[in-house]
């Protein structure tokens, strides 16, 4: 068993349990906050919070109830993602981890309006991550308003948001795509973006102290964590293209194992893989005490599958 | 010429300029910041964040590049919200202020996608609102974050968005709908919260001691325009019913004056309109420097319409 595995065995429950507590508050119509359970809390893995608590815990730092809330932000975000890409006019897909999609159960406006409740939420579950922390283990407001901020960045026009739209490009079209293309307008944006949020926010919550002695150091190290977190996504992205090859020759999506290749394709995913182990290497080197162990494991996640 | 008139005419540019500037920032393909723009600067009165200015002005305060940026991010929710609301699966509207809608002009995943970067992009405002201010004049994290958490309260599955969803049971169905019902859980959370959020950040953004001299003024304060916004949105919820009255005939939708009669919607809104300047008075008794006149005149803009 992996120590990852360990952890996840850990934190899962308390992951799950964290966000049904919030999902629970985030109406005070139950029939509606029962829709937002039912598009979250249905056994996904909790990959992007499960990172960015992975990444605390490297750091040395213990996982308090405020960095705890604060890591599942991102997975609402994941969460309203999921539900608006299943609609009729996006993907259309009516089963979503075998069960029906959100508006293959409860309708189409209400899987808008689910969608637009949990992106929404998000930004509230930043803002009250501090809700139930004794105090000198509260998040600094700053800390707080910036990873808003770059939650924003990395979700939105700029991010994931752009990133389904070029997605839609190669849903039978292929006039614009080609290899740069598709990783750094599809690919970066709309798996990257969230990753490296997760791992950027967990290095920005471990105490400044535990993450680099100076300023420069801190620095280097959340810029290797979000290129981390960003070539891992890709990695992730490039499997899931090579898993569902079949399917997506069925469609005719031009996913990059279509555009260049399977060997071309695994080849690609192997190098963005090295470069992240790289950037673990970058992290040791600024700061002995940094314990990867938990972050090799989840890129070995990805070799696991082929 | 009332004095908001002449407020609007010197400030609603200005609103248009700063919504410009930061929606074509919003994306990196301009042509997704361009259908985010026509979604935004389609001729609207920018009724939200001019009220937030108007209550900074009320107090006595200049109105900062900071508070001017923070004051945008309601419009951004606002925008939102139509282009999911005009949605085929929602209202099914093919035109929006005598043009065609998001989804009519762009395509129904784009305007899914539009709402989706316009609701991120309210929070990314707000996270950003002290990029041009000059040190002594920028708004401070904590009360950047206390904003950005009332917004996802006032706009999410506590607010407007589940405002939304009660409306749809208006819809052709009228077995849930009683008065109480309507006002509590249709007018509010969809028309009421919003237009609260403004009154209340406008208020929260005024220096506290311009706001009130004690801490308990202060809070009385803003829970008076707190009550203020919210009356004064379900006052504009009733008379938007009552000019849409033929037309919600025509479409079987059960609003309040189908329910209680015309005289009785009329009734109604100017209770609630008399209760917002019931409000302003009880600011004005904690406050003598507190100057009502531009707040008064958008209480008056809606018995104009009648």
């Amino acid at each position: 068993m992996t120590k990852l595995a360990d952890f996840q065995l850990e934190w899962t429950p308390k992951l799950n349990h964290q966000l049904e507590d919030d999902l629970t508050r985030a109406s005070n119509d139950s029939d509606f906050s029962d829709m937002m359970k039912y598009a979250v809390l249905n056994g996904g893995k909790r990959l992007r919070p499960m990172l960015s608590l992975a990444v605390i815990t490297c750091f040395g730092q213990k996982i308090t109830p405020s960095l705890l809330k604060a890591a599942t932000a991102v997975e609402w975000v994941h969460s309203y993602s999921l539900v608006h890409d299943d609609l009729p006019a996006m993907d259309n897909d009516l089963l979503r981890r075998g069960k029906p999609s959100v508006h293959a159960q409860f309708g189409e406006a209400e899987a808008i309006l689910v969608g637009d409740a949990l992106l929404t939420g998000a930004f509230h579950v930043l803002a009250t991550a501090n809700d139930s922390a004794v105090a000198d283990e509260a998040i600094s407001a700053s800390e707080l308003l910036t990873l808003s901020q770059i939650l924003s960045v990395q979700s939105g026009g700029l991010g994931m948001v752009i990133g389904q739209v070029h997605d839609m490009y190669n849903h039978g079209q292929q006039s614009r795509v080609d290899e740069r293309w598709l990783i750094d307008e599809v690919y970066t944006p709309k798996t990257g973006a969230l990753l490296a949020f997760s791992a950027l926010s967990g290095t920005r919550l471990a105490k400044s102290q535990d993450i680099g002695q100076t300023v420069q150091d801190r620095f280097d190290i959340n810029s290797a964590m979000l290129t981390f977190g960003h070539d891992f996504g890709v990695a992730f992205q490039i499997q899931d293209d090579l898993d569902d090859f079949d399917q997506d020759d069925t469609e005719n999506i031009m996913s990059l194992p279509h555009l260049i290749g399977i060997p071309a394709a695994i080849q690609k995913r192997d190098s963005y893989l090295s470069n992240a182990r790289q950037m673990l290497a970058d992290v040791s080197r600024h700061n002995p005490k940094f314990d990867r162990t938990l972050l090799d494991d989840f890129l070995n996640l990805i070799g696991d599958k082929v």
